[in-house]
């Protein structure tokens, strides 16, 4: 199927008159349209190449047919099977990278993260899910959609750019999302969060800067939300460009409203994807994972891996002028997101789930080979006394070390207090089938919440009602059927009966876009329907 | 996975703990939340009970998670492979029943045919293809939509509904749909068009009636477009009631203006599927799949097949006052879809697929059980002399006997001309594959457009450009990968170069929502886009 001309067909019917799945998918490459059409444009639109994705897995947007969603979707009133929480009421945000358009040939290698973000919500009520997708409309969404081409080149790497998109927002919006101010805020980490209606999913701003007060280029994926207040507490890292070491640290009230910044120096630019949060104190994580100039100059990838390069733990105040930030060095652990972190008097605990080397292998490692070992991810403890003045040192231990896994999450209600129940996307072993870990720190047990040829993507803690406590309530994510060619159920864990099984699924009619992460909102934190326009 | 109470775990890990695709599976009948809900429902929706389609095929919406699709889409800029036609400019529109809700146990029996339509959009334009679909918007669909529930009982059958709908239309809008005086018009032969947008796919009209100008209560899912006029030739048969003899048939001219209507009667009130307008005469069948008061009133199907029953072919003259109508009979042949027809001074010719018996097993057989061998389809052609006063017989003869199928389709600009070009999907046969086959009946040849691994759905011929030859352009239809869960392709044959197989393929990133029929629009056949709204 690369090519129409056949000389050697003569008469009846030559080689490709059954054309099968074989030659469907043999992935040479297509002839294209760019000459003909580019002679008989009248826009750049008109003369855009046909859209042709790599069939080579691992390459950008690259694989089988199905491998990108790039559909917007409405479902309503999803098949359910299971005795569905009748009294849930809230949506179930996730979003992840969906390739919107192939990459030239010489940006073909690209990570799969630079895709465009594509949001998903799953609204429960009554008993019944409506399900609705929407691509986050950035401003790089907008000007390929006009284009129907790639403008954008390699992964957080702007001198790869094509020319007219200059001055544009290079944010995806693919890595998460919350519900705060009773917008919907969807993040990647190299640029400010875009606000989608949380009904419409309707992008209503693509550059999102709490009313103007943002003083930051960028903004991590993973604020938090503080326990008691319900303060919105943020960061960005390269806050003011390329590879700067600025760190831009904020907080915002119930209402949006900006109520604390600083910004600060990291020791060096590099990647600082997730953060914590306790009732005292920020603390930031830079790990070994250096913005990396000359590659960027070159055209490459932003990000090396260095092992060379030390690890640092930075803790500051809350509500500070940030001059009180200290850097902490101990074990290099490739850590990547924050399961749970807390302040008791001196002491700062945080448990976040990393690996001994690179977990990104997308990545490239500097001074060593990739090693599938040092990837794997445990939950690590981090902790930090402050009573010394002199000490600048942080120290770890590996906790529940049966347990391997990524993408730690809690209940997101304890982001800034001591918490008890911890959930980790385990990735099983030898006799152990992977699944949702479920860790109970105070008993010091753990449970896990697995369906047989089933891959589940991250969970997302669902309180069992406004105010149940803590752990108490559901896990709910995406499960793929590896017998359905990777059909998709919502599946839902009872967390006070995880030995029961799901207690039910939404039987989805396809393969669900692919995420990163979710979010759980509850009813009550979301805007009017009818007035969600208007805020 | 039907019941959560289960006392017979204890501790550790219960009998569900790792529940799988074959608990999932199981089909068992489903607690649901009637009850519960609806005590605490402040509306009909809120005590709506959970959605549940059977697990069992044949049943309404029945079978794997995915049989039913119900999602609203919108795919901008599909994966093409193979050189797509890059001067094509129009939509590739198709329809198909989704059923929209389970029916309630009592109707879970009823046929996939009383699923609510479901409308695809493909838009071709400069090398690239969008994809859309959307509900018809009907008033059953709104109705149902409102409760969250399914409120018409079976098939053809009101005194099945919902007390709630009385006096709403029943159509689904779910077998085929026609553009004409810039609209698109969704059929179901129960009830009349319902008028979509082009190109939002938004309902403007539930209900249309040629600016109320239809004098019937149903209008067919086949009209036929005057080859020389562009007039819209249809008609509607029960078109005064349920069981009704009455025959509607009219004329509108290419505004959609009613220029000739008249009402006529057919020997008995049965199917009526399709029709055939040429130059000069409407042509009706009436198939003895007979209208059944008596199994309406007992809340059955609407239809049951009597073999004692004649066919009949009716003819009269366009533009009549309709008394010319004379009904012939010959051999009882069970056809669906007509595949071209002419008149040539006094003699008329029809070609339709069709077999000996019943070819809806899912309507009763009266007096015989179903012959899979009887309704197997062949190209029957239909001929009457009309030089003779007395006879009152038409004549038929098997073409092409070498060629099984159904869902015959023609160069539609052929729709009241003699035609060359015929097309049909065939099922194949032992060593025959199944596909496209072209009928080339000035030459008495055939060609065939298969893919293996692939099941083809009806295809609808694309003239190569306005104006080209008769025949002259492409195939295009979905095609199921076997291979591939069902995911599905756009396949497009050149049916000047079938022996090379298929030119291009849409890539789809799933299986599509099924369909019946198709119909290419010319982009100049179009509405402007921005005023689509007005007209």
């Amino acid at each position: 199927m690369s090519e129409n001309s056949d000389e050697s067909t003569a008469g009846g019917v030559g080689r490709r008159a059954f054309l099968g799945a074989a030659a469907f998918g043999t992935g040479a490459a297509l002839a294209g349209f760019g000459g003909t059409a580019a002679a008989a444009a009248t826009d750049r639109a008109a003369g855009a190449p046909q859209v042709a994705f790599p069939d080579k897995f691992g390459a950008f947007g690259g694989g089988a047919p199905g491998t990108n969603n790039r559909t917007e979707m409405d479902l309503y009133d999803c098949e359910v099977e299971g005795k569905l929480p009748i009294d849930l009421d809230g949506t179930w945000f996730r979003v992840g990278p969906d390739p919107q358009y192939p990459k030239p040939d010489k940006y073909a290698g690209d990570i799969m993260f630079d895709g465009e973000g594509h949001v998903s919500a799953f609204r429960f009520k009554n008993g019944h899910v409506d399900y609705k997708t929407r691509y986050a409309k950035t401003q790089r969404w907008k000007a390929q959609h006009e284009a129907r081409r790639s403008l954008f080149g390699m992964y957080r790497n702007p001198t790869t750019d094509d020319p007219s998109v200059k001055g544009l927002s290079r944010g995806t919006a693919n890595t998460q999302l919350f519900v705060h101010h009773q917008k919907l805020l969807v993040f990647k980490e190299d640029s400010p969060p875009v606000y989608m209606d949380p009904h419409t999913l309707e992008t209503i701003d693509d550059y999102y800067t709490f009313g103007g007060k943002l003083k930051s280029q960028t903004h991590t994926a993973h604020p938090k939300i503080d326990s008691e207040t319900g303060e919105y507490v943020s960061f960005g890292y390269e806050a003011n460009g390329l590879c700067s070491k600025d760190i831009h640290v904020f907080s915002a009230d119930k209402k949006g409203a900006v109520n604390w910044a600083v910004t600060v120096q990291a020791p060096y630019a590099g990647m600082m994807h997730d953060f914590a949060v306790t009732q005292k104190h920020i603390i930031l994580y830079l790990t070994n994972m250096v913005s990396d100039m000359d590659r960027i100059r070159a055209g490459g990838v932003h990000f090396s891996y260095d092992s060379k390069m030390p690890c640092y733990l930075g803790i500051m105040r809350r509500g500070g002028d940030g001059k009180d930030l200290k850097w902490f060095t101990g074990q290099n652990l490739f850590c990547t997101h924050v399961m749970g972190a807390w302040t008791d008097g001196d002491k700062v605990t945080v448990d976040m789930d990393g690996g001994e080397g690179n977990q990104f292998p997308f990545f490239p490692s500097l001074r060593e080979p990739f090693d599938p070992l040092k990837s794997i991810g445990l939950i690590r403890r981090f902790t930090v006394d402050l009573s010394s003045k002199t000490n600048d040192r942080y120290q770890t231990e590996t906790i529940y070390p049966m347990i391997s896994g990524v993408l730690s999450r809690q209940d997101d209600r304890y982001h800034t207090l001591k918490y008890r129940w911890g959930f980790i996307n385990s990735t099983g072993g030898p006799g152990k089938p992977a699944g949702w870990a479920i860790i109970d720190h105070q008993e010091g047990k753990t449970q896990q919440c697995s369906v047989p040829d089933y891959s589940l993507s991250e969970m997302t803690f669902v309180p069992r009602k406004k105010g149940a406590p803590e752990g108490d309530g559901y896990l709910i994510g995406l499960g793929g059927s590896q017998k359905e060619a990777g059909r998709s159920d919502l599946i839902i864990f009872d967390t006070k009966a995880v030995a029961e099984g799901p207690v039910a699924r939404v039987k989805m009619p396809f393969k669900c876009v692919g995420q990163v992460h979710g979010f759980w909102a509850d009813a009550a934190d979301l805007p009017a329907e009818r007035q969600a326009r208007k805020i």
